[in-house]
């Protein structure tokens, strides 16, 4: 029997990707629960890391923090084990990506802290509960991602461009979205920027740095959100002797409910 | 000729600090500028501080975190110095106040990592602004901050009850003080409870914990908002053997405005 993970909640995703039995991307999965990235790191890279999401909220809004040595991500997914939870992970020596595997038992170490940080799924959810369409969702690809010319603001050994993902919308659309997205700021929040790519260094709105070009039509603009993938640049960038991120699309499940996260 | 400092600049106020021309409480300088409050411990406690204020923001909402050694508060005020440009400090060793001095100059160390902190003039400001009366200011008493029976979220080796303000209030005037204050999520935000005190673990209204006893009228509601004291008391109860805050009321003038904390 087929178990139709649409329906699921974030409790059995987690306890499918630790049995080993999902290990696929997790769009479209435990629909309304919070799927999140994760950025792990070394204790001694954890200050900085946090000090630069706590800087650049919009692009890094931290959902948890685990106690160095931890797995478990107490405050968003009881009885979670961040080793095991996710469908798929990427190991990084250096900056440069050396393995791809689905659990990371045999990586673990007592020194290691993971941030836990909102996806842009949440605000997707509620884009398209509001009647707002979402472009890459009706064409069935990646969402658009661009690396922009606006700096984050740096932190410690971080740094790097803010990168943002892009959802074409209708003017009216898009003063819908800003108004739904607002009340999501541990989710990327309102969008960072309307209209012109030019304006934010983007020089050709079809060629993507990351995830696949969407169709912008007559009378739409196309809107940018930050984009949870600017932290994991930021920690490639800076090449920590060992990291670890969930594979692009392979998200963790939490507890939380996408409506926790409206609000201040 | 006096100055008069209501009208002063953040940047005027912090050089009269400097020049040691003004070691007096900062209620009502600089108004429309964000008052903070400061927290400054060694760089091997600051991950663990970092994260108790990530975990618990509507009592530590952090405006900014200084690089290790750095005196420079940069994101929220240029050319500003940690160590002379606050009216006068508290200097904690081991959880013990050991002196009060007007700068910190012979303190300062190049581990030091400087907390500041949104603070709650910012939003009693726009509450007067909105026709929403604050008691204590028409009293001309300090605030009255009680502590609650409501944990924070602990982090490391930080941890401590919510400490609350409390300002009475009339039911329409809290559901509008409610809506204003929702607007400053990184000075408090929203209130955490109205009514009940002992719904809170606070036995006697009239007894606070810290600051001034206020009157509470027929028909007002005691309305009550996460407290910058909780930070404070949690290094307290922390015990580092070294640590600097700003001496209560006597708070560090950035170059914001009250109105750049508002939104997300």
């Amino acid at each position: 029997m087929l178990l139709d993970f649409s329906t699921a909640t974030g409790e059995q995703v987690r306890a499918a990707c630790r049995a080993g039995v999902y290990t696929s991307p997790t769009p479209g999965l435990a629909l309304g629960y919070v799927q999140a990235n994760l950025v792990i790191l070394p204790r001694d890279w954890a200050f900085d890391f946090l000090l630069f999401c706590q800087r650049n909220p919009k692009p890094c809004p931290v959902l948890d923090v685990t106690e160095p040595g931890s797995p478990e991500a107490k405050l968003v997914a009881s009885d979670s084990d961040l080793r095991t939870d996710l469908p798929a992970y990427r190991v990084w020596r250096n900056g440069e990506l050396v393995e791809e595997p689905t659990d990371i038992n045999s990586h673990w170490r007592d020194d290691l802290v993971s941030f836990v940080i909102g996806c842009s799924f949440t605000f997707e959810n509620a884009l398209m509960a509001a009647g707002v369409p979402v472009r890459h969702i009706e064409q069935n690809v990646n969402v658009p991602m661009y690396r922009t010319n606006i700096n984050c603001k740096p932190a410690g050994r971080f740094n790097g461009p803010l990168v943002v993902s892009m959802r074409p919308l209708l003017p009216a659309q898009a003063v819908k979205a800003t108004q739904v997205c607002s009340r999501f700021p541990r989710a990327h929040g309102a969008p960072v920027h309307i209209g012109n790519p030019e304006a934010i260094g983007i020089r050709d709105i079809s060629k993507p740095d990351f995830g696949d070009a969407v169709e912008v039509r007559a009378g739409e603009l196309p809107v940018f959100w930050a984009c949870g993938v600017t932290p994991q640049a930021a920690v490639m960038s800076a090449k920590p002797p060992f990291a670890i991120t969930h594979k692009p699309g392979h998200m963790f499940l939490t507890d939380l409910k996408d409506t926790d996260l409206e609000g201040e």
